[in-house]
C-alpha cells in the first residue's frame, strides 16, 4: 500500500469536509460515517484517537471522550481521489448513540 | 434487524444526495463511496444492480454498466440518523477505475 500525506487530500470546497467511514478493526464492520475538517485529520494522527467534525455542533469531536466510547485508529486509508477517508479502529464500548455497536443496524426494504 | 423504507431516507436538502459506502460481502472491505439520489436508490432496489448518482456527469450511474465492474446488491443497511447507506456487495471484477480492487488502495501517513 503506497502512502500519502494530509497535504494530498481534498476536502470539500465549500465545508472543508472529507467524510470519513469508520470500520472495525476485529470484525470488519462499518461503523458510522461522520466528517473531518484538516484540523480533524491531524488530531486523529496526532493522538490516535478519532476526531470528527460535528456538523450538528459545529465544533470539533472527539469521538468518546464524553461517552467513554473512543476508537483508538489503527490506519487511515485514502481513496483513489483523495476525498474519502477510512478509519480502521479498535471501538471501545458501542459506536452508535442509540446504544447498537454499528449505526448501521436497519436494512432498506 | 428492523427494516425501513425509501419514505424514511433523509437525503441532503442542497443537493439531493445520500452517501453509500459500498462493502464487499466476501470478505468484507469497504470498495468505495459514492452518492445516490432517490432514483439511484429505487433503481438499486429495483434491479439488485447497484445504482448511483454521479456528480461529475450529472447523472444516473449503473456502476459497471459500461466497465463490466457490476456490483450486484444483496443488501442494503441504513444508518441510526437515516442519512448514510451501506450497499453489502458482491462485485465483479474490481470497484476502482484505477484497477485496484477497492479504492482505499492508500494509507495517510
Amino acid at each position: 500500500m503506497t502512502n500519502i500525506t494530509i497535504a494530498d487530500l481534498k476536502f470539500d470546497k465549500a465545508s472543508g469536509l472529507i467524510p470519513v467511514v469508520v470500520q472495525d478493526a476485529t470484525d470488519q464492520s462499518i461503523l458510522m460515517l461522520a466528517y473531518a475538517n484538516r484540523l480533524a485529520v491531524e488530531k486523529t494522527l496526532e493522538t490516535g484517537s478519532s476526531h470528527f467534525w460535528s456538523r450538528s455542533r459545529n465544533e470539533l469531536w472527539n469521538k468518546g471522550a464524553t461517552s467513554g466510547n473512543l476508537q483508538e485508529v489503527k490506519e487511515i486509508l485514502v481513496d483513489c481521489d483523495a476525498d474519502t477517508l477510512v478509519y480502521i479502529v479498535n471501538q471501545k464500548g458501542v459506536a452508535c448513540h442509540t446504544g447498537n455497536k454499528t449505526c448501521f443496524f436497519r436494512s432498506l426494504k
